[in-house]
């Protein structure tokens, strides 16, 4: 496999990351990612790391990379389902995921995302202005 | 790696394939699924196969097996983002996979599940009575 697939959810796109990330991998995955915000005009970037048992500074390059990129494209980056372990380890290597925001699970990345895109309230908004109609039926 | 991740998204659970599936992890998918499902109350199962590039009878099985296991438990069974030769070699192997739904990606499978669980009616009504007190203030 030398493609990691991506989904988009509505205004996101979510990236699971099951198998270690080598330099081909990676590059494909910041590639891929960026023409897909590019593409689809996507506000966010979800990416799962719940499978990862083992973090190197590589890994966590990797994800700044994509943060900075994604930033550059008006995309915010959330790391969702990092295990403990984990965050232990970035600590201990003195890694702080710099502009990465981060949240405990997919649901609640997507929340952080809508706030950050401020997404929902527009969302509201739209379906606010498209019941109107109805009230004046009432 | 011997689990392959599950997300909760809303009333429903993602699983991205993105290895081979070989005897362990596959049994582990369905034991892990199937306690998800009775563990969230999830409603759907979507499985993305969009980085599945080889399918054989022994993967046609396993998701015919989760699809039955999920109905069982009250919950629908979407795969979504098969490859084009992957359909190829299904019919080719004789494998129709049976009681399990398709989509073309995991939107339009997120659509489907929604009209299949008949969710998204029910969470418009919600909507509607949370509305009503808003129309009396107008």
């Amino acid at each position: 496999m030398d493609r990691i697939p991506i989904l988009k959810m509505g205004p996101f796109l979510l990236v699971t990351i099951q198998v270690d990330l080598y330099d081909r991998l990676a590059l494909n995955l910041e590639n891929d990612l960026i023409s897909m915000v590019s593409k689809t005009g996507a506000r966010g970037v979800l990416i799962d790391i719940s499978a990862v048992n083992i973090v190197d500074s590589f890994m966590g390059r990797i994800l700044g990379n994509i943060a900075s990129m994604s930033r550059i494209m008006d995309a915010e980056t959330v790391v969702v389902g990092m295990q403990p372990a984990v965050a232990i380890t970035l600590v201990e290597l003195g890694l702080t995921l710099q502009g990465v925001h981060t949240a405990l699970n997919v649901e609640k990345g997507m929340d952080l995302l809508y706030n950050k895109t401020d997404l929902l309230s527009q969302q509201q908004d739209d379906e606010e202005d498209r019941e109107d109609p109805n009230d004046y039926n009432d």
